[in-house]
């Protein structure tokens, strides 16, 4: 395949305005002190008070499309590629769309999910509509409420979460400039579709089923151990396929940008595929695991940190519930 | 634009084993005998007693895959457009491949949400990955549970949904061959965002406020006459652009495929455009509003029933929650 000629124009975030911290979470659970931050790698994550998704998704939208030096007229597709929906009906899309105050704009505005993975297929996907010449400049953005889902029963889950939005807008690349995307592979495998859920809330096990007995179907439930095993068996012949079109190697990239998942998951990666901690962007720490928010949260970091530069080569490198792996390789 | 060279390779279906008629709802909703029917000009709809959104549209998938000639060996991305999930995680997509047996396929598996134009905007956004190269074929599956979210106190609506679930295998159009999109369009104005909502079950409303007094926020809820005003008063300007680039005009096309939404919405796209009976695709007595299956299941039937031919030229028209007008026009 050919390089996919598109652009990351800008980038941009939102955070909630209450942070919480490890010290704050080991009090809330009863655990000893420093037992979340060493268990979770989690320093502070931030949660929601009154912000929904859709108003954090605008924030990061309009932060993106300032850095990327546009407006809002000149954009021409919003995409939300989000885990989880600010309501079922509609399109979180169309809900920030509002929030933007483009109520009559016209701009098509839909979701796409792959749960922690949203934000890559969304930048696969779009990416092709954008060579393709259906659209100019496609804003992609993730936002997240983890907090509304946490089961904080589950201890090993309930620690990793933070909510956030982050958001990027892509356009083509002209000739002459190095920016495109060089291969990219989703690959899920639905044997490990247990591994990783919320059960309730959709059409399986409706709001109406919902009370103290099923609290627990309408949370996040997550079996790591089971997850990690299935990803450290896939993960080196999916990187093989992966980097094989480019005939480059780990140590070819600038950065390498992982799904924030859990410092545990991140720590694996790195050693599974030989990464150097100067490659590692790890954010983890201040943000914790903003699900599908996370990609995009670290990338914003990375370019705002002055830490990647226009034509790095860059990897992104990550796994979702399904058990979906994804990743991606591009010049910056 | 240039035409985007693809091909509808083939269709399927699933409907649920339980057929409800007008006469079954005039009684349970102790309407007058016949006002139902009347009223929403669906002479009988199929509700899910046992079957899943996953497994009815393993189904439909099934269906479609034969039909194109193909075996799933040769199905590279599996896209789950819908409007209701299964679960909130993992993706629907997911769920799908595994009720298909392929759990170590590595097939990539993601959801396409455009409310009820899902499947349209799921054709657009694959098209062109198919085109640039990056799959080859690609299966797009709709499956809804309507049931799952009447709230049956809202007569207006409660009486047009139906479950099923309807898929479409997509591939290249080979050189010499007529298949291909000349042209599509989708435009979203949030400022009609709570004309059409379930509210209730994601992240503004969380299923554990769930009690008697908010249950009407976790069902569908529509104000059907606001949509009406609005999608006349934008329509004929869309349907300018959508047509534009190709230069047809209604006229032109052998049938038009509308989504499904309720008799009256037809009526006034028929009037409106100046569409013919012949020309237009009406299943809404045989099937109700299936939400996003309603477009794919009106192109099966009309393939299935020998109304549309190889190279006959079609208009797909809908609107979605959103408020989103989506089109298409395309040789098939």
């Amino acid at each position: 395949m050919k390089p996919i000629k598109v652009k990351i124009l800008g980038t941009g975030k939102y955070l909630p305005k209450q942070a919480v911290t490890a010290q704050e979470l080991d009090i809330k659970l009863g655990c000893s002190p420093g037992w979340v931050a060493k268990k979770s790698g989690v320093d502070v994550r931030y949660f929601v008070t009154d912000e929904t998704a859709s108003y954090m998704g605008a924030q990061a939208v309009t932060d993106a499309v300032a850095a990327a030096g546009l407006t809002m007229k000149d954009i021409d597709c919003i995409v939300c590629a989000s885990a989880i929906f600010e309501q079922p009906i509609p399109a979180t899309a169309v809900l920030i769309q509002r929030e933007l105050g483009l109520q009559w704009s016209g701009i098509p505005s839909f979701d796409i999910n792959a749960t922690c993975l949203s934000f890559l297929v969304g930048l696969d996907t779009m990416s092709c509509l954008i060579a393709a010449g259906k659209y100019r400049h496609v804003v992609l953005v993730s936002t997240e409420v983890a907090s509304a889902g946490i089961n904080w029963e589950q201890l090993e889950s309930s620690i990793l979460f933070g909510d956030g939005a982050a958001a990027v807008v892509l356009g083509p690349s002209n000739d002459g400039e190095a920016s495109g995307i060089l291969s990219s592979r989703i690959e899920t495998y639905s044997a490990g579709a247990d591994f990783s859920e919320i059960r309730g809330g959709g059409t399986r096990f409706p709001p109406r089923h919902y009370n103290e007995r099923t609290r627990s179907e309408y949370l996040f439930d997550m079996d790591g151990h089971k997850i990690f095993k299935m990803v450290s068996k896939l993960l080196p012949d999916f990187m093989e396929r992966l980097m094989g079109p480019t005939q480059s190697r780990i140590k070819d990239f600038h950065r390498v940008i992982p799904h924030q998942g859990s410092a545990m998951a991140m720590r694996l990666l790195q050693k599974k595929l030989g990464i150097t901690d100067t490659q590692l962007l790890n954010i983890i720490a201040d943000y914790g695991n903003t699900i599908s928010a996370s990609i995009p949260l670290a990338l914003h970091e990375g370019i705002s940190r002055g830490e990647i530069h226009r034509g790095d080569r860059l990897a992104i490198i990550g796994m979702a519930a399904g058990v979906s792996l994804g990743g991606m390789i591009l010049d910056y």
